[in-house]
């Protein structure tokens, strides 16, 4: 197995990081990785602000509720952008532009380049030994962070990514058997056997774990999940930005 | 520099391919790779396709517009998955759980938890020798896409992934410099010298490669881009199968 599967094969978020900040050279390193991903139709439909400042690092911490997002060798926040593919556009043509920058299609897109670049960090920053965790609650007050963060229209903070070098070594997490997320020529809607193997493997996992043992299943987790709305301003929030109107 | 950052830095999408399938333990491994990026809230909430069926590759073919969908070592369609987290709900819980599910909260999650998923699917792939190239055009008909596939509510195609043994290696493209895609502390609105720095990048590009060779630059790509509506049914379709609704 060559050495970037081994790298992929072996994640694990890391939540726990000592004091040292990642260099200059590993920041860019990592950006640049970020932006060598694939990009739809050569959008690059997205930004990456890397959050230094230490109010600015604790006002995100207190959104999230993670002390990881104050206490880490780096913090990138992913925004997904169709601001700059504006900037250069007469007021007329920004007008005939809207409807189309501010459908749906455009929303995956942004979204999609977003990720696409985040993941390439991920394994960039693995590959030279560091650790890293997304930081999707910072959706919790995703107007909040916008603030923070001075977010012209068009752009929406996605997920945030602290980086860092690990203070612990946590257990990896299953997955769902291959053949529960992996189907061929159509969809596959009998999953109740790979859900009750995982299920059966997850309980083992959080018997078996070393820190923070419970008794839990996949299942279980999803139903509790899915019964109460959560994050319901996201909605409001990104028609406000001028995403997903049409 | 190890090997994944070079892997990382070296991507260029690869549209021609030799006749070679992939094997069947290359796509094990391809997914497995896939499975072990992170995940929002241990969700998994995506679904890979594999389409080996020359009949359906075709009909998918012919909605891209791109013979390499059809030509390829292995073609794999990447959707935003909230099926599998309601197949044991109760009726009533299943009714709880729809704002939940069907808010802009949980499309931003499934799109994202499936483009992290594909992206170590596409370095994996590389790593490996092989090339691949994203299939954004599947939105030129997504309804259509969703029909081949056999898709349940609560589950959209979002892209493709064709994979297999490059029979050209095309240039590496520019991308936008470092500093217009990245900032500290706050977005940085004032763009112009980057988008003019890379657009004559952009130029020299276009008039030095060996294919295809034209007079362009990416500020005006995209102004045109954006001029006119595309794929305006996206925004319908992405709602009737149950996302972004509330």
């Amino acid at each position: 197995m060559n050495e970037t599967l081994q790298t992929i094969l072996q994640h694990r978020s890391i939540r726990s990081f000592t004091n040292d900040k990642i260099t200059q050279e590993q920041i860019n390193t990592i950006v640049e990785a970020a932006q060598m991903a694939s990009t739809s139709s050569y959008m690059q439909a997205y930004s990456i602000i890397g959050v230094t400042n230490p109010q600015k690092k604790e006002a995100l911490a207190q959104v999230s509720g993670q002390p990881y997002v104050k206490d880490n060798g780096h913090l990138f926040i992913f925004c997904a952008d169709l601001y700059r593919h504006q900037i250069k556009a007469t007021e007329e043509q920004l007008e005939n532009m809207k409807a189309n920058l501010e459908n749906t299609e455009h929303l995956l897109v942004s979204t999609i380049d977003a990720a696409l670049a985040a993941q390439n960090a991920a394994i960039a920053s693995e590959s030279m030994g560091l650790g890293m965790c997304y930081i999707g609650s910072l959706r919790n007050d995703i107007q909040q962070v916008d603030t923070i963060l001075n977010l012209p229209p068009h752009v929406i903070p996605l997920f945030g990514m602290v980086i860092g070098v690990p203070a612990k070594e946590p257990e990896q997490k299953p997955r769902l058997p291959l053949e529960g997320v992996y189907f061929e020529n159509e969809y596959n809607r009998n999953q109740d056997s790979s859900l009750n193997q995982f299920d059966a493997t997850i309980k083992q996992y959080y018997e078996n774990r070393s820190n923070n043992k419970r008794i839990d299943s996949w299942t279980d987790q999803m139903l509790r999940r899915f019964q109460n709305t959560m994050r319901m301003d996201v909605t409001p929030y990104v028609e406000s930005k001028g995403f997903k109107k049409r």
